[in-house]
């Protein structure tokens, strides 16, 4: 089965893939932390919990105490937080108590943002349960929630000790939850992994379908790639940015929309192609390449439409964390594998793009509007 | 003037002790981040900076952006953290600015907290307004907030850049924050210091009449303290645990009157007369000297009295940070100046030691209710 490294400079821990990781989940804490006691608090959904509490629980001599927070990105919040923290406390949790993230990646993020901050930082292990977090949210120790003026803005880099990402979870994914998720591995493709992407490309039938095999290799790639990643550059001072490709638009789709109408791989799928409208009208990427990611984009969708103009979207990228004094980084493929980190990208320029890319939206689905009527 | 440096694994810094330091911040801040555009956001009380912000503004050519935060240990909730951090946002704050903390130990630590978790980690500098702020809360890196189940409990270790404690802040320091600042100072002596002890005996009246040379001797030495025992365990994975010498029981009675009633020096001046009752009764600190620390404590007093059983502290302290896997720490004093941390002091022990601790109180004080009618 796949064991792939993350070592930072603060940490270092595995990411194991297989099927059937969750039977196995007791002893796997034990070995990562001898000698001690285990106390275990589990932060889930009700929806994860209910399909899958058999499995998880099936290895465990002493069963964990279980929280749940409901599924969603409204809830990803310091209220949540809070709340989980004062069950935690009530529930005699101390600095010796590991929590289990079992979710997707809202319950990843908030859980280890929970473990970061409550009694100053205590243990806690991944097991993602969507294609999303497996081969993204899981990895590289981000953790946080939204303020109400922006996505993220709020967090730690808190490692979990391990990731185990058992692919058998995938069979009860949504299909459109999993084709968000494969967005992501397109984005690994596209900015690191040109193999991947052609993986990808040749396979997408087969990958769409949710076959085992085809998963387990997509998953198994995009991982390394954000291990690699991650390994290079813990704190984002310069290559983990290129993970960001898509991700200034896709922000600002999500705040637009209230983070409620699209899933967070849809609303970076739009993003890279604004992103590749960006590269390919400057010609630092050629145009032909540039229809080909995005047509592969929009083969691993369809991605609902959504309304926002241009300008509005632009105007939401003010906010970006990424900016550092005002300066406005901007990640850009030059070739399918590789990318560049640019700081001047014009307002205009970017309006363009977005522009461009809203117009390929309203040409390839029918509006969210109609569809309900 | 006394700069005191702190050395730990993640970071080095100093603090820096005088009167008129407020004046001079800007080119303090300026040789801090060289070469950088500073862009400055200030946490402070209306109270505080009604008092002081000619003197705080007089260095910056261009004004920082004022933050406010109303004063007092309720305020020190998530809620508040968020609040700041939303106003942040919209104040447009990235990864490159920089927060003053411009109070007490609860601006200290709730702005501490927020440097740490906005956008994942921002720059900030401590100038502490009141004497428990400036020789303790504000060094070592330990900020965060409470919960409704108790003190502290959600948090991070991020240190500042610099803490700047300008003694001439203290002037306007009501005389009860003066003193309950003075406690930690003796907490200091007792623990680490047996000259700082014996300088706040020999010389009590004028440090407690204000003498501005003995209240900087008492600053000085006490962040001394602070600094070594923190440079040498930044983590507290040993010696910093004797910094809450007086703390397991002086949390109690915070939690009993709900942060409201005493100020937190005062609550950790009857949790250290509790943890001197333990420690004689156990024949490891002579009882001679356990008298004459306590008698050192109601000198620098008077500490109010409150209501609360023994029973229902010695209740509230299962929920000790302090605590690891159910066992329970406690830092008893062995001499003036040396500690011992023991793991085996009993429910009937401690629920004794507290009791006497009451009695005293009683024998003290008026208590509070006589007092308001």
């Amino acid at each position: 089965m796949p064991v792939i490294p993350v070592k930072t400079p603060s940490a270092s821990y595995n990411v194991t893939i297989a099927a059937g990781l969750l039977q196995t989940l007791e002893s796997r804490l034990k070995k990562l932390n001898p000698g001690k006691p285990l106390r275990v608090f589990v932060v889930t959904s009700p929806e994860i919990w209910g399909l899958w509490h058999k499995s998880f629980l099936a290895s465990f001599k002493e069963a964990p105490t279980v929280l749940f927070l409901p599924a969603g990105e409204r809830h990803k919040r310091l209220a949540s937080v809070e709340s989980l923290a004062e069950q935690l406390s009530h529930s005699g949790a101390d600095r010796d108590s590991i929590l289990i993230a079992f979710g997707g990646g809202v319950i990843g993020d908030i859980t280890g943002f929970l473990a970061a901050i409550y009694m100053r930082g205590i243990r806690y292990v991944q097991v993602p349960t969507t294609l999303l977090a497996q081969v993204d949210s899981s990895i590289g120790g981000k953790t946080g929630v939204n303020l109400a003026t922006g996505k993220n803005l709020i967090g730690s880099f808190h490692h979990p000790q391990a990731v185990f990402a058992d692919t058998n979870v995938l069979a009860t994914l949504p299909a459109a939850q999993l084709r968000a998720g494969l967005q992501e591995s397109l984005k690994a493709g596209v900015i690191y992994d040109a193999r991947l992407f052609r993986y990808m490309e040749q396979n997408a039938e087969a990958i769409l379908a949710g076959d085992p095999a085809s998963l387990t290799r997509v998953v198994s790639a995009s991982v390394r790639v954000k291990a690699d990643v991650v390994s290079k550059d813990e704190k984002e001072s310069g290559l983990r940015m290129i993970l960001n490709f898509g991700h200034t638009i896709g922000h600002a789709i999500e705040a637009a929309t209230n983070y409620k109408q699209l899933l967070h791989g849809e609303a970076i799928a739009w993003g890279m192609i604004a992103a590749l409208n960006v590269a390919s009208a400057r010609g630092t990427f050629s145009a032909k390449e540039a229809d080909r990611v995005t047509n592969l984009i929009l083969r691993y969708g369809p991605i609902p439409a959504f309304k926002a103009t241009a300008k509005n979207l632009v105007a939401l990228t003010a906010r970006d964390k990424k900016n550092r004094s005002g300066i406005r980084s901007f990640v850009l493929p030059t070739a399918i594998g590789t990318t560049e980190i640019v700081r001047d990208v014009t307002e205009p320029e970017l309006t363009a793009a977005t522009e461009s890319m809203l117009s390929l939206m309203h040409r390839q689905t029918t509006p969210t509007k109609k569809r309900k009527s």
